[in-house]
C-alpha cells in the first residue's frame, strides 16, 4: 500500500517539477551547510531505536530534564552591558520588572583582555560594548539592590576570567552571600577565543590551567555555579557550519574534562556543572536538530570518563539568536529573523535564551529594541503555547532523521580533531580556525552571487530607509569616570596589603596552586584587573596569533563570472601602470577581536591580485600607522565590529598625517551605524563600508579610489 | 525497553514536578480550545495508517501537491485596498515591485453593502476599510497598468459579488482579456456572513442562489478561476475556537456543493474550482494540525458526492495571519506574531499567504509596516529553508496526534450541523453564530483574569507608548472624488441602454437563469454598483439579522471573583437609588459588521445586571439617536471597527443633542488609535475603550461615569 502510494508520489512529484522520472531527484541535494534535503521524509527516513528516547534520559535527546518546559519555562536571560556600571546596573532592574528572568552580563573589551580603563590600549574602547568593570568596586555597584542569591548571573568571561570571577564572589560576599548560594555561569571557555572570538590574554597552554582552576574552584564551593560555558556561538557567528560548530564546540568540552582530570578531580565532581552555548541561526530545522543532536552527542563523548552521574553525560544549553544574521537595512525586518530563530531555540529544547534586538546590526540596543526583544520570548511563553508540550517536533521524519545526519557528521569531524591529538593541539595548529574562515568565505561569495537571499541586501532593496534611533555611548566620558574610580581605589586601599596579595599570586603561578583563592584575596584587598591581569602577564606573557589567511576559496566561487575577471584585469593594469601590485593592509584597532570580516576581505582582495598585509590584532592608531608606513601600502582598511571606530579611525589618519604619509588612504568596514559615516569622512575616511557589502563591488570602489588618487 | 523507559520517564516527570504518581498527569489536561494536551508525545500516540500518507494523494494530510514549494513556493498576496482606485492602484504596484506575488482586493463598506459612495448611509464609509468601486470605471483604474491576464487576483466580496464580478470581467474585457484567461478568486461566502461578518444585502435563501450562479458561471467560462473561497477566517477572528472554524467552514463547503449540484451542474465540474481560506492565530501546533486536518475532513466529505476528479476533493487554501492578535499596545510586537503565525501557515502547508502589518490593531497598514509585513514572507522563503522539505512536521508524535484529534471532533460538530439540515438552516436558527459568541466570551473572560496573557495587553505593559505614524483616510475627500466619477459617468453613459440592461437584471431574478451574464450586460452599459444591487433588493428586501446574545455564559467564568461582586452590588445599588438599572443601547454605526466586540460586551454588562439594548447592524447616527431617546437608556455605547468613527460619532451626538437627549451620555470603544481620541473626546465623547480593554475594569468605569452624572 504505502510501497504503490510512494510510486505514485514520484510520478507525481516529477510530472509537476517537469522531471525527468529519476530517483537522483529523491536523494536529495547537498545544502551549503554540507547536508542532504530530500524533498519528502517519511517514515523509511527515520532512525532505528527511537521509539526508546525521552526526556531526561540519556542521551537526552528529546531533552535533559523529564518535565522540560511544562514544569517550568526556559530561563529569558538577556544579554547587557555598556557603559559605567551604574547605568549597566538600572538598565538590568528595569528589565528584571519587565520579565527578565535571569541576568548576562556584557563587558567592555578592555575589560576583557585584562587593562584597567586608565591603560593607553584602550581609549577606543572603554564602556563601548559592555561596561567597564576595574574593580569590586565597580562589581558591586553593577549588582547594588540585585540580591545574588536570588538571581542567576551569567558572565562572558573568558580572557580575564581570574579577576572577573574573584571579584564576582567578593562582591557577593560583601552583600552577605555566601559563594555556595551563587548560582549563575562564567563562560570561562578560553579554546574559542583562539579560533574565533580572539579575546584571549594569555598563550593556550596557561590559559587553558586557568580555565580549569576555575572549574575545580567552583566544582568544590560553589555547586550551583556553571564553571564554564562551552560554546559554539562565536563559531556559528564566525560562519561556521552546524557540523562545525556542533563538533569544535564539543571537542572543547572533552579537552576542558581532561584539562579539570587533570587537577586530580573526578569526572562526577564538576561534569554536571559544564554547561554550552550554542548560536541559532537562520536555518529553523537544522538549528532545531542541532541542540537535539548536540546532546546525544555530548551524552556518547561523555562515556570514555565512565560517569557515574546521568548528569555528567546530561547537555544543558544556553542559546542567543544569531548577530550575523541581522541586517542593517530595514532593521525591523530583525523582528522577524529573531523570532523564528527563538522558536527554533525552543523547539530545540534550549535551557535559557537571549533574542537579539533589532537594531544590534548596528549598535547596542536602545530601551525600546531591548524591550522587543524580551517580549518576543514572553510572546512566544505565553501566547504562542510552545511551552506546553515537550520536543514537539519529536518524531518528524524529516527533523529526526536530520538531527541523526548531524550527529553523525559531527561525530566523523571530532575524530579528526581527535587524531590530532585533541583540541588545544588542533587550535594551536590554526586548523579549526581556517576551516571555519573557509565556510565563512564561501558563504560570503554565496551571497554576493545571490545564490542565497538575504532579504533587503541582496534582493528586495528598499529604496529608502527610515531615521533609526541608535544607542551611543561616550566612551570618553565613562573612561573618564572610570579613571576617576582608579584614582579613587588606590588612594583609599591599604597598597601594602594589596602589592603582598599580588606577590602571593604571582608565586602561585609558578606552582600548581589554585590560581583563583589568591586572586579573591588580591581583589579583597582592591586590586585592580589590570594589575591583577598584569601578574600573570609578567609571566606568561600575551599572546600574538599567527594564522595565514585562506587562499583560493573565495575566487574559486567565481570562476566563470565576468564581474571577477574584470576586477582582476583592474588590478593588472594597475599593476602595469604603478610597476607594483595595489598593496593594502588590513587593520584591527583597539580590542576588537572580532575578524571575521576582516579576513573574508583580505582573502577575497588577496584571491583578486591585491598584496595584502593582514595587521595583528589589538593595534594602536600609531602601530597600525606605522606598519602601514614601513610596508608602504596604498591603502588602509580598517575592520571595525564593536564602536570603537569614531575615536581610533581619526587618530589613525592624524597619525598617518603626522609621519607624512597622507598619500596613504584610509577606508573603514564593518558594524557601523549610517550616522557616523558623515563624521568618519569628514576625519578624512574616503569609504565606509556598512554591513551587508558586497565584495565585487567594494573592490571595484577600492580600485576607483586607488586609480583617481 | 521502551515500556521501561516510558515508565522511569514517568517517574522523573512526578519528581521533577513534585506530583503524586499518578497517571492523571501524563492522559493530558484539556486546552480552552477543548484539545487535550499531553506534557509528551511518543510513538504511541500516532494514529494508524500515517505511513499510507504522500503530499498530492488523498486525503492529502500532508499537501494538496505532491511537489508542494520545492517546485513553488507559496503565493504571497497581501490583502490591500483603500482610498480611491487611483491611490490603490499605485500601492499595488509598488508591492508587486518589491516581492508581491498575486494581488488581493480589500472593498469598503460601502462596496460591501451595495451602496454607490453618493448614498446618505454611507457617509463615514466611503474608502475606509477598503477601494471605494462604484463602477466599472473604477474598477478599470484599479487594474490600470496591470496586465489581468498575468496576475492573479484575489477579491473579498460577499454581498455585491454580482456586480463586482461584472465589473471584474468587463475591466478585463477592455484590457483585451478574455474571461477563460483570468486567474485568481472570489470569496463569494455568503454563508459566514450571517454568522459572523454581517456583509450580506440579501437573506440567505435568495444569496445563495447567487453564490451558485456565480459557481455555475465560473465552471461554465473561466476555467483558471476560483469562484469561491469558503472562508474560515472570519470565524476564528469572531472568536471561534479551532474546531469550530474547521467544521462551519466545511460544513459551509458542503452546502455551496450542494447548491452548486442544484443548478445542474456535476461535482467535478466546480469542485476542482473551490478553494478555502483560513486564519491562523498565535496557537503554533494548532494552527499546523488545522491545516492538515481540514485537508483531510473535505477529501472525506467530498466523497458522498462521488467525484471521479481527485481534484475535486483536494482543497487549496489561502491563510491570513490573525487580525485580532494582534495588540494596539507596542506595536513593534505584532512583527513577532505574525511571524510566528506565518509560520505556522507555511508548515501547515497553504497555497497562499497574507501577512498583517503590526501596525493593522488600529489601522490600515502605512507603506513602511505594509513592507515589514511582506518581507516577513520573504525572510521565511528565503531565509529560513521552509520551502525546500515538504510537510516537515509530517511524523511529529504530537502534530500527527493533534491533526486526528481536530478532524475527530470537527467531524462530530459537522455531523450536528448536517443532523439540523445543513449549514443554510442552521444559519437561519442562528447556532453557530451563538456558538462561536460562547467561545469569544469566554476566552474574553479568560484574558481579563489574566488566565490566558496577552504580552502587554494584560501582563508586562509598557509604561509608555511610542508614537506610531497610522495611515489616515480622508473619507470626505474620497466621498467627494467618488461622487464626481458617478456624476460624470451618468452623464457620459446611455441612460436608456442601462434602463434596459437593469429591467433584463431584474426579470432574471423571477426567473431561474443565471445573473451574471445580465449583471455583466449592465456592468457593460456602465450601470453602477448601487442600481445594480437595487435590482435585486427590489425584489429581494434587505436582510435584517436578529439573533439573541448569549447569557450566563461571562458570568460563569466570574462566579468567584470579588470583582464581580463588586460590580454587580455597585449595579444594584444603581438600580436603588435611580429607580432602574443603568440601561445602555449598545450601537454599530455605519457599514461596518464587526460585531464581536459590542456583543462581548453587551453580554457581560447584561450579566452583570445592566439593562442592555442591542441596536440593529447598519444605522445612521440619527436612526441610533432615536433609538435612544426612544428606550430612554442613560448612555449609548458605540463600537467601532472599521473607522468610520470620526464621522459618525460626532454626528451621533449632535443628533442626540438635537433632540435635546444631551443627557444620553456616548462612550465607544474598539479599533480607534490613540491619535483619534483628544478629537473624539472634544466632540463629546466620555470613554474610549481601546483593544484589549478588559472588562471588569471598563464597567467600572461606566458606572462611575453614571454615577457622576
Amino acid at each position: 500500500m504505502s510501497g504503490e502510494n510512494h510510486t505514485a508520489w514520484k510520478a507525481g512529484y516529477c510530472k509537476e517539477r517537469k522531471l525527468e522520472k529519476t530517483d537522483a531527484a529523491f536523494e536529495g541535494t547537498q545544502s551549503p551547510q554540507g547536508l542532504k534535503v530530500k524533498p519528502l521524509y517519511t517514515g523509511d527516513d527515520l532512525p532505528t531505536g527511537l521509539e526508546g528516547n525521552y526526556p531526561g534520559q540519556q542521551p537526552y535527546m528529546r531533552g535533559p530534564y523529564a518535565s522540560m518546559y511544562t514544569g517550568r519555562p526556559w530561563t529569558l536571560r538577556q544579554y547587557a552591558g555598556f557603559s559605567t556600571a551604574e547605568e549597566s546596573n538600572a538598565f538590568y532592574k528595569k528589565n528584571m520588572e519587565q520579565g527578565q528572568m535571569g541576568l548576562s552580563v556584557a563587558f567592555d573589551l578592555a575589560t576583557h583582555r585584562g587593562y584597567d580603563s586608565d591603560h593607553p590600549r584602550v581609549e577606543g574602547d572603554v564602556g563601548k560594548a559592555g561596561v567597564a568593570i576595574d574593580s569590586v568596586e565597580d562589581m558591586k555597584v553593577l549588582f547594588q539592590g540585585i540580591n545574588l542569591k536570588n538571581v542567576s548571573v551569567s558572565m562572558t568571561m573568558n580572557g580575564a576570567v581570574l579577576p572577573i570571577m574573584a571579584f564576582y564572589i567578593v562582591a557577593a560576599e560583601e552583600q552577605g552571600v555566601k559563594p555556595e548560594e551563587l548560582r549563575g555561569t562564567i563562560q570561562n571557555d578560553i579554546l574559542k577565543e583562539f579560533m574565533v572570538r580572539n579575546t584571549f590574554i594569555y598563550p593556550p597552554a596557561p590559559s587553558m590551567r586557568i580555565t580549569a582552576d576555575i572549574i575545580a574552584h567552583v566544582a568544590n564551593s560553589m555547586p550551583k555555579f556553571n564553571p564554564i560555558s562551552i560554546s559554539g556561538y562565536h563559531m556559528h557567528e564566525a560562519g561556521a557550519t552546524a557540523v562545525q560548530e556542533l563538533a569544535y564546540t564539543l571537542a572543547d568540552g572533552v579537552e576542558y574534562v581532561r584539562a579539570a582530570l587533570s587537577k586530580g578531580l573526578k569526572v562526577d565532581d564538576f561534569a554536571p556543572q559544564l554547561s554550552f552555548f550554542f548560536a541559532i541561526g537562520m536555518n529553523f530545522f537544522v538549528e532545531v536538530a542541532k541542540l537535539r543532536a548536540a546532546r546525544v552527542l555530548w551524552s556518547r563523548l561523555m562515556q570514555q570518563f565512565d560517569p557515574q552521574n546521568p548528569k555528567s553525560s546530561m547537555m544543558r544549553i544556553h542559546c542567543q539568536t544569531s548577530g550575523v544574521s541581522l541586517t542593517e537595512q530595514d532593521p525591523l525586518n530583525n523582528v522577524t529573523r529573531t523570532t523564528i530563530e527563538a522558536l527554533a531555540a525552543i523547539m530545540g529544547g534550549t535551557q535559557s535564551l537571549h533574542t537579539n534586538a533589532y537594531d544590534e546590526a548596528v549598535s547596542l540596543p536602545t530601551a525600546q529594541s531591548a524591550k522587543v526583544a524580551r517580549d518576543t520570548q514572553l510572546i512566544l511563553r505565553e501566547e504562542a503555547d510552545c511551552a506546553s508540550v515537550i520536543d514537539p517536533l519529536g518524531g518528524s521524519y524529516y527533523v529526526e532523521s536530520l538531527t541523526k545526519d548531524l550527529v553523525d557528521q559531527a561525530q566523523t569531524l571530532i575524530d579528526e580533531v581527535e587524531a590530532l591529538g585533541g583540541m588545544t593541539k588542533a587550535v594551536e595548529l590554526g586548523i579549526p580556525k581556517l576551516k571555519i574562515e573557509e565556510s565563512a568565505t564561501k558563504r560570503q561569495a554565496r551571497v554576493d552571487q545571490q545564490e542565497e537571499i538575504i532579504v533587503g541586501v541582496n534582493r528586495y532593496r528598499s529604496d529608502s530607509q527610515g531615521d533609526m534611533d541608535v544607542r551611543d555611548i561616550d566612551n570618553q566620558s565613562v573612561r573618564k569616570k572610570q579613571i576617576e574610580g582608579l584614582e579613587r581605589i588606590k588612594k583609599t586601599r591599604d597598597n601594602a596589603q594589596v602589592q603582598t596579595a599580588l606577590e602571593r599570586l604571582k608565586v602561585a603561578v609558578t606552582t600548581e596552586e589554585n590560581l583563583l583563592p589568591f586572586a579573591i584575596d588580591a581583589a579583597r584587598a582592591r586590586a585592580t584587573l589590570g594589575e591583577i591581569s598584569d601578574c600573570l602577564e609578567s609571566i606568561w606573557g600575551r599572546y600574538q596569533l599567527t594564522v595565514g589567511g585562506v587562499s583560493g576559496v573565495w575566487s574559486k566561487q567565481y570562476q566563470e563570472s565576468s564581474d571577477y575577471q574584470n576586477l582582476r584585469k583592474r588590478v593588472t593594469e594597475f599593476a602595469d601602470k604603478n610597476g607594483r601590485q595595489p598593496r593594502v593592509l588590513v587593520a584591527k584597532l583597539g580590542q576588537d577581536g572580532h575578524d571575521r570580516g576582516a579576513r573574508i576581505i583580505a582573502t577575497a582582495l588577496a584571491d583578486l591580485g591585491f598584496d595584502i598585509d593582514i595587521g595583528p590584532l589589538f593595534q594602536t592608531p600609531k602601530e597600525v600607522a606605522k606598519q602601514a608606513i614601513e610596508n608602504d601600502v596604498h591603502m588602509v582598511g580598517v575592520s571595525t565590529q564593536a564602536a570603537g571606530h569614531k575615536t581610533l579611525v581619526p587618530q589613525l589618519i592624524e597619525a598617518l598625517k603626522a609621519q607624512g604619509a597622507e598619500h596613504i588612504q584610509v577606508i573603514c568596514g564593518g558594524v557601523i551605524p549610517q550616522k557616523d559615516y558623515d563624521e568618519l569622512k569628514q576625519a578624512g575616511v574616503k569609504l565606509v563600508f556598512g554591513p551587508g557589502s558586497n565584495i565585487i563591488d567594494s573592490a571595484h570602489s577600492i580600485l576607483s579610489l586607488l586609480k583617481t588618487d
